[in-house]
């Protein structure tokens, strides 16, 4: 199967020496949700993990850790705690990528030095680190011919997921990865982005033209039919007609009464969470 | 000239089928600091930008914005604010990856909802969207032949960032790019990692390990020289013979005396400038 390109659905004039295998493994990248149950080859997860360990690491401090989740009832369990996402347990293999200075911490007390990175900055360093192995070992995964989908959500219920990963102070599960063979037919084509002139910008910030991409945009994803079926629920059972993704966004970011319940979607307990899992947000 | 891979310099037995050219540029990277003054051709930054753009992105909220920087003079005036490095204002292109709210304030006010994502929660949501596009932006870059390096100190005087780059309230630079092709003999091979089993763990969290796998990571980098002339300054003026990434680490995560001052690598006023620019870290 021909896998569509952003770069073709886009209309964009690229020369081919632009269009490296890289290139074109991200600009062909769609979040997977339907797993075969083929497990991941020994080599593949080799591979990926050493693509992770790869990963740019801010001052080389390596904040981060990865759990690699294969076995089934961990993988059944962690799906109910990310708000019941069949996928999570269907792929057959999660990986956690945590945000971790509990190494710090220990090598601080080894040397018989104090810990003092106990701000924001430091929050923010180690889940960077985490991110950028993820994205790794994602792109990594699908030029090994595998799907990937990010687990987000992995941040509903900190605290359950570091019981049931054991992890120790000084971690929290900043975004989980799943990995696998994908079924077949469940790829749609790239899901179109905001036109570039939303999101980049030429030597200072400019939103002069957002109007016009968010206009764009909307009637792309509506004539996509993005969220048909889609639509977040609002307290007062409102449907929209005109549903693109500026209502969807800001439905989403208001407050919304979903199943999940109201916090769900903005994950108001974060910041306690990892303040318990002793990350000091200053 | 052959890039050094971290497969072979872990002596990782990996199968062909395993090292694809996204795997082996991942495992060849290395930060590159020296620049040749060669502009970027435009189908490349084309490239990289929707390499950037098809990252995944959490919720579809497409929550950053890139700002690109070509003109000479802006980048020698970020050159400054990021601690004088001099490659920032030597490499041809600059990118900075921005958390984006703004955009997303805007949609609500269009749509007539409350923005109730006020939280640290959408503070790392955005900041992890700016580093899933950054990483890809990074390695579409490397497969074009180019050489790259992060730059978190971006984050020294976020104040005086925003301010060169018009950034409005809700935006704010999480991490900067430098993208250019490199000098002649600028590589000395892949930094070494952490051994894998002090970063990846399997099913459950497990430290057990830990010292044996610091020992023997500070004997590569003492062997390596990765630290000569280059020990972080303590108030005692403290020089160790002994001094591997342990020691390194532990100095760098206290509150050391620096030519930078104390803060410059603790960046503890970070919370504070991201809460002016218009983040509520709750």
């Amino acid at each position: 199967v021909q896998r569509e390109s952003r770069i073709d659905a886009e209309g964009l004039d690229l020369a081919p020496q632009f269009r490296t295998a890289t290139v074109e493994l991200m600009a062909t990248h769609e979040s997977i949700r339907r797993f075969r149950p083929d497990p991941v080859p020994d080599g593949a997860l080799d591979a990926l993990l050493v693509a992770a360990r790869s990963a740019p690491t801010s001052s080389n401090l390596q904040a981060y850790s990865i759990v690699v989740v294969t076995e089934r009832d961990r993988r059944a369990r962690l799906a109910t705690l990310v708000g019941n996402q069949r996928y999570v347990a269907e792929a057959p293999v999660f990986l956690v990528f945590c945000a971790d200075i509990a190494r710090l911490r220990h090598v601080s007390a080894r040397q018989g030095r104090e810990f003092a990175a106990t701000t924001l900055e430091m929050f923010l360093l180690a889940s960077l680190d985490a991110g950028f192995a993820l994205q790794n070992a994602a792109l990594a995964a699908e030029s090994l011919g595998m799907g990937t989908c990010c687990i987000g959500s992995i941040r509903n219920d900190p605290d359950a997921v570091a019981a049931e990963l054991d992890l120790p102070r000084g971690v929290y599960a900043v975004v989980g990865l799943c990995v696998g063979y994908e079924a077949a037919d469940c790829r749609r084509g790239v899901k179109p982005r905001l036109p570039a002139g939303a999101t980049v910008h030429h030597e200072r910030y400019d939103a002069s033209g957002l109007e016009e991409h968010l206009r764009a945009y909307d009637a792309t994803m509506i004539a996509r039919g993005s969220y048909t079926g889609r639509q977040v629920q609002t307290g007062d059972g409102e449907q929209s007609d005109v549903y693109g993704w500026a209502e969807h966004t800001a439905r989403r970011t208001s407050r919304p009464e979903t199943l999940l319940g109201p916090s769900a979607s903005l994950r108001e307990g974060l910041r306690e969470s990892v303040e318990r899992q002793g990350f000091d947000i200053r």
